[in-house]
């Protein structure tokens, strides 16, 4: 078998597990969002504040991918919501199976919200389907305005773009304006949103869209058992 | 063939490519040097005021390499000296087999240093050897400080790490001494440098080691030929 043949291969036995995975979420009307960046944009401090700003009794649970390390786990079970790490050891990405794998002893029954931090990357996790609702990409105001141009792939794939960092904007020389010009030419339909998780600007619309796609997640499981 | 053996077959293919260019490298005395980080990290930003400060009749080219766009090209180019784009489509690294196509017609005895740039990505160009005499590893102060633990392998295989950014240290929760520690514990003998590209500080360290290590490519090139 060629490469271009087990890359298929391999991609085909995912698309079916993400597939199974995206039933199930569907079944039990959970929200699943796939978070990627490059290594560094943010992706861990936003999702401390997130589940900072929960209510406690959310029904909210975390999967968080890295090579190696279980700290960012450590940083987000603070919060009291379960978390687990999935560490990759090389892989360059999550796929569907380590997902399946570590929600194994998580009941979806018991669940509203699935947030899974990818591994830093701006381009294998973009291949790989985990069965979420919705891909998220954050770009932070410290990497260039270009970055939709260059990673076209992942800005395509992705629902909604969070600008990162927006407290930095006096600091660097970095037009967000041209950032979302860019992000729109790759992708014209896409929501952006920009925030700071260090100043907390820009919070309140983001819990708001996870709200809004929570509820829609929500109708599309009434409307599947009915 | 399962999905580790045409890993295999391919690693092992790029190896021997990558041997060749590292003779032919030797034997024109060329320092080649691979630059990684992850996207934004700044490693065009520093390529640029780097070929800003060579000398104009200095014997350098550039290969730099994205899955789209001919944006760094055209940023680089401005300098005079010889720059190549290698548009990678969707591939998350660069090869030796790339290297090797771009070097085509540029003549390696007109050259004393090569510097390639690769695709924005921590882990997968830590796997693919280009040949080079070293690979440089850049971190940013606004990414975390546990990058090296995290993404453990560019960390090990790199001979320096530059930190970049440092004007920004004021502005972010970052400690460059906690991340020196974390490489370190990674790679206890690699040399580090700080530096920012927007002020200037420690650029003249680094142009240092690259004639440093220009020099050490070029006394070994004696020694082969002797």
């Amino acid at each position: 078998m060629s490469r271009v043949e087990v890359e298929k291969k391999v991609l085909n036995e995912n698309q079916i597990l993400a597939e199974q995975l995206r039933e199930r979420y569907r079944q039990h009307g959970i929200l699943c969002v796939n978070l990627i960046s490059a290594p560094g944009s943010g992706k861990t401090l936003l999702l401390e504040k997130t589940l900072q700003r929960m209510d406690k009794r959310a029904r909210v649970a975390v999967l968080t991918g890295d090579l190696q390390t279980e700290n960012d786990a450590q940083r987000l079970a603070k919060f009291g919501f379960p978390v687990k790490q999935i560490v990759t050891g090389g892989t360059c990405h999550l796929d569907a199976r380590m997902v399946e794998k570590h929600l194994a002893d998580w009941k979806l029954e018991d669940l509203d919200l699935l947030v899974v931090e990818n591994v830093g990357n701006l381009v294998c996790p973009s291949s790989y389907d985990l069965g979420e609702d919705a891909k998220i990409v954050l770009l932070s105001t410290t990497e260039g305005e270009d970055k939709p141009l260059k990673y076209p792939s992942i800005f395509f794939k992705s629902e909604l773009m969070v600008l990162t960092k927006i407290d930095l904007l006096p600091y660097v020389p970095f037009s967000a304006e041209l950032a979302k010009e860019n992000a729109r030419r790759v992708h014209p339909q896409m929501e952006i949103l920009e925030l700071s998780s260090t100043t907390g600007e820009g919070l309140d619309g983001w819990m708001e869209w996870l709200q809004e796609r929570q509820h829609k997640a929500k109708e599309k499981a009434k409307f599947v058992s009915a």
